[in-house]
């Protein structure tokens, strides 16, 4: 169980570390004032330039679609791409700088893994060329979805097409202008059809008429333009019966397929970001002083220092085993520890996050530091790709198998 | 020790209540929807007449300045007040219709306390009537000012003026357009006095020249227009000799003397906060059904609410406890008790509104409740008139003098 | 809602502290050392004189069920008793010395609510006078007694007796010499009768033919011999039927009746058992010293002193509050607060006990302090007289109870 | 970073494993039933029975000294050494039965690196062949041993003679009558001599005149007879100055090649511990029904042990990770995460058991499984070989040294 980065990698994890930390994250900053200028939802000319020159770099040095484990690609296996993930959870654009930002992560594996020729061509290629982005709406409002049983989005056969009607939100990377393509979770299945067959996923490009966005959702205030969370409405939206994923009924088949690296992403990332606040927190400690001593020394200050490191450990490790279970090629297998990452990487993460928050007062809740921002990010991990509860609960059941035939 | 509400006073209670849940509450969403309207640091005239229409209906019920438990007043003790902080933390817009809010209140009874009369004439009238308001400068970005003798904004004698020069931030209400008045602590000593009486608190038109407002903080990235809490520069500002409070020297008396009252309130409030949430994850816990359940009776939901409600009656007795002590009359003996209570009642309105957070699924997180909002302010409290540490301290220290003489 | 203590007995409360902290605390080592001499389960001449001399004195001074709320007793309130055992939580002899301890607390109060005139004379005025002893036997091993509907000792009619077959453990104080009496928890109604009238409560003295003691049960590996929890073990055991009580069916009523009281007396003296153990933590913490600094001063030991004074002071008042409500007379309304403090009192003094023992060192765990003990007797509290898990279901159940007229 | 147990030594621990569970777990509950039989300090027969059968039938397979990984030993690294630790973790003779308990491996570790070789022959000899039992004398009554400077027991040259006086207590292993020699921590260096220089470790037959048993001291009430922890005085006790290991005031660095690999044996047990302490809840959840339903299905249960699997799988990576540093061969290196584990193990552990007791309702806290006896134990962990603010002192210190040159 070798949890260690292939050496061969080593020189090109520190070129991402490097970039992240020279080049990208006081690049941060600037993206985030453009976005007040003008339209939100547009990209400004800085603001293209930015990503773009950032984008062309990393693909001049070979740090281009990093995630992708598949043949054609960098050659990384899952283990190695965690050592990366977490570089580029310490600044916001690095994802997109190296192309591997969520959702479009995801929906390019989804293209890989079960797109047909015609797929492939019209969308996988400009996303691994980091030329369109796209979105993945599953979550509905009128719905529970932590139980994706529910999802109602309405998708019927009509001659050789599919007609869509119903509302999606949280579609994230819907209110970027150049989000060019959705995977829709649909159901094409009545009541009569078992409960994991009635659901499907089809391809629908975002210029189709009848798709109005709503408004942007909101994370504690923030619309996060121009990538938004977008509540959409589909009426009466018609897309040819060949973008159909798979085929009817194969939605939860293609779910799964798509979350369990999406979801083991995430949390890499957030190891990232928890260490980026464990570090800033340590700083502060040993700048700042009151009572005429550094925060370092006082209180439980060094308390709060070596539980974070401690809980960081433990949580890198555990998401390393995890994404070396993945490895291993048996997904069924590698699920309980999917879950189990899902809910440890989020939890501790803003656990040390809200405390490097306290470290700096109120500086911490502001703008001049990435903790408030990162915090908010990191509070829709507990509930984005399946809720905490969920998570548990088929932690908790795998566990009860052990012990039982029957279901527990 | 009576800690219940003077029987006299319940139906002045009832209808504070249904004020906020009929009245009011319904009104902060389009409050805050006008906020993006034109220029964000001024009041639309829809955001004038809601307040203004609000505030006449509480005037003319008598049901204005409740918080004043001096001669004069509605004659609340602050076990008295306490209930009804608590409904008006129930919506924003509340504290505010009542003329209950922070922080005028506390600028309120500083000049009460210790203004002159001339200074009562010019500001305390205005204020009581509804007609102005107040900021407090008391943080200032360079020091840390959970340490308050670190406080540095230099105040310097000219004839028959003080000078002010330096910085100050997270001047709450300062943004608001109607904001007329700061009440400054600055230093006047140089390091030969005595530390605590290095200090002074001075009173400064926010027409001055030399006054600047830098920006707004944010606040988990919402600036909390138009109320605001601005960073905010003194260049040379002159106020005449006779703005200081009390006398050189004596900022942290006045300081001790505000923030008693203040801090109490705001956790008076914050109990009520933490009741909404509870309440709000109750109704959806019976409403949502997810894997053929209503979700209150799924995992450990049960729990949740349970140590809610716990934790909810625990704290209240215990800022009911401190309110007491309070109304006993003597400041030090209740400091200990504030100290208590500032921790706790931040600590599980917190807890509990993130947990509600959780049960509403990604909603929980938008504008869609009130949860964000109120988690994002909830969480400044704990920063807010000295950050948890600092008042841990003063229990601890006050627990350790009841086995020693020396000091802890 | 006044929560405090009765100014009347004032002086009462004081001398009952002295007699605690002067004469009794310094005897409960004495006590136990002497249980290793001889049988186990007699007592020795000098723990005998211990006992009766401090039963004495206590009497003398009309220190005397203090806990008897009824007619012809001492005349506290609920609330005011709560005053008085938290001073008897603060040693192991403390509450037999004032005829305040469980079970025959409990036990006397079933007799003064639901017993017969003969059961009175035998069993009642013995106990009030602290001649015999008493014991409660509810659980079963064979059964889920959380549930209490699972209750399945045999109690059958035949001609004028009952015959009881079954076994019993956790029978708390049975082990004692004198120990006369039980009271049984038995199911006397087959499948047809409704659930909550299966079961009966039965009066059995210690010395009927066919009663066994198997074993004591161990407490962490401590018997606490002679009190003792005892597995017992019923074969035919006749009794005549005038020992029911209130007749068939009626054991629930009854059993609510007894555990109200008998729950809250356990939470009043686990507060006091904090309130020691943050006691010995301050002491110690200022007369050890480690890496030249007394321990007080060292990491995070402020903030541990702190929150144990915040969680004592918010659980007083929760279990103040309780009494309070038992107090006004409506037993259903007092339930869901009996309930709150029965998991709130254990919890705290539990974590607070076990801070105190990290204090200390490896002393802590030992026989030197009482802590060790202290924190395993504390430990059965999370179990006896209901878990923690029901405790927060009723909690929640009446929560949700305000949202819906369906059950929750 | 392999983390990985060895292929080859596949079988030999499926057959530890075997072992543990099918023959060992068994005879406990006999072994400690014996233990009231005659005198507690003595073995009866049936006790060295238990012991030498298992011990010969481990010898037999060359299961034997597993955890010695210098040369002659069976060649397990650190690393594959968790994985048998853990399983030994299970039962309570299992380390003793593979020659693999505490405190004689460390013992032996400090024979075979620091002795001499007329010590190898008088006492690693037997100790490798399992035929004596040691002692290691470390902490003192008198002072806060946390801080190791403080150690104080006198020793002092008197010609070809040391003479030592003073107090040890928690001698684990010192009441085992085949216990024949203890090292010692003593001080033989004045206030002139630098701290770190001022102790010496030296050898002492337990036989020497002037050593005096005073008392076991007991856990949670428990003497842990035979074994025991106990407190001894030196009145006057004469060793050759040949028994000094490696020479005067080198105590310190002996202390540290000791106490590493047994910090860590002690951290991979305890996850043997939560792993049982899971496996029996999970059983009972399934077996045992209230309102119903299995208990597995109720309230938070589902949380409890998802939490429980999270924590363990995390903590175990923790440990491997610490092996593996040691296993690197830098012990300054490796010193972070050992005591990173040191923390977190016993945490983990503790808190899993003590939920696995609440699961079993009042038969957890009984004798009738092994949970309670297992919590004491843990227990000890927090405190023994530095308590846990030590730990995460030098956790949080190596933290800041990553920003600091200065001393933190």
């Amino acid at each position: 169980m070798d949890l260690g980065l292939n050496e061969s990698f080593a020189p090109m994890l520190a070129e991402v570390r490097r970039m992240v930390q020279d080049e990208i994250a006081s690049l941060d900053a600037e993206y985030f004032a453009e976005v007040d200028i003008g339209d939100r939802w547009s990209l400004t000319p800085r603001q293209s330039e930015i990503l773009e020159s950032l984008k062309s770099r990393a693909r001049e040095k070979g740090l281009w679609n990093l995630w992708y484990t598949g043949a054609g690609g960098p050659g990384l296996s899952t283990v190695d791409y965690a050592y990366f993930a977490e570089e580029m959870g310490q600044a916001h654009l690095a994802p997109e700088t190296f192309n591997c930002n969520a959702p479009d992560t995801g929906n390019m594996e989804v293209f890989h893994k079960y797109g047909s020729e015609a797929m492939k061509t019209a969308w996988l290629t400009p996303l691994m060329a980091g030329e369109i982005r796209s979105a993945y709406l599953m979550t509905e409002p009128d719905v529970a979805s932590s139980d994706a049983t529910n999802i109602a989005l309405s998708c019927t056969r009509d001659g050789g097409d599919y007609v869509l009607n119903g509302e999606k939100w949280w579609a994230t990377g819907a209110g970027d202008p150049r989000c060019a393509v959705y995977i829709v979770m649909v159901r094409t299945g009545g009541d009569d059809v078992p409960k994991h067959q009635r659901h499907s996923m089809i391809v629908v490009p975002t210029d189709a008429p009848g798709i109005e966005k709503l408004r942007a959702m909101e994370v504690y205030g923030d619309d996060e333009a121009p990538h938004g969370h977008m509540h959409i409405r589909f009426t009466d939206v018609r897309v040819p019966a060949e973008n159909m994923l798979l085929g009817e009924g194969r939605g939860f088949e293609i779910a799964q397929g798509r979350l369990g690296p999406g979801r083991i992403h995430h949390c890499m990332r957030a190891i990232g970001m928890a260490e980026r606040a464990l570090r800033l927190m340590c700083e502060r400690s040993l700048q700042r002083e009151a009572f005429g001593k550094p925060l370092a020394q006082l209180g439980g200050n060094f308390d709060y220092i070596a539980d974070a490191r401690m809980q960081i450990e433990q949580a890198r490790l555990l998401c390393l085993k995890a994404a070396w279970m993945m490895d291993q090629g048996d997904a069924r297998a590698a699920a309980p520890w999917i879950s189990q990452i899902k809910v440890e990487a989020p939890r501790i993460a803003l656990e040390i996050t809200d405390q490097a928050v306290q470290m700096f007062g109120a500086m911490g809740i502001s703008q001049d530091t990435p903790l408030a921002r990162q915090w908010a990010h990191l509070r829709t991990l507990r509930l984005a790709d399946g809720p905490d509860a969920v998570h548990r609960r088929q932690v908790a059941r795998a566990e009860l198998r052990k012990y039982t035939n029957a279901p527990a």
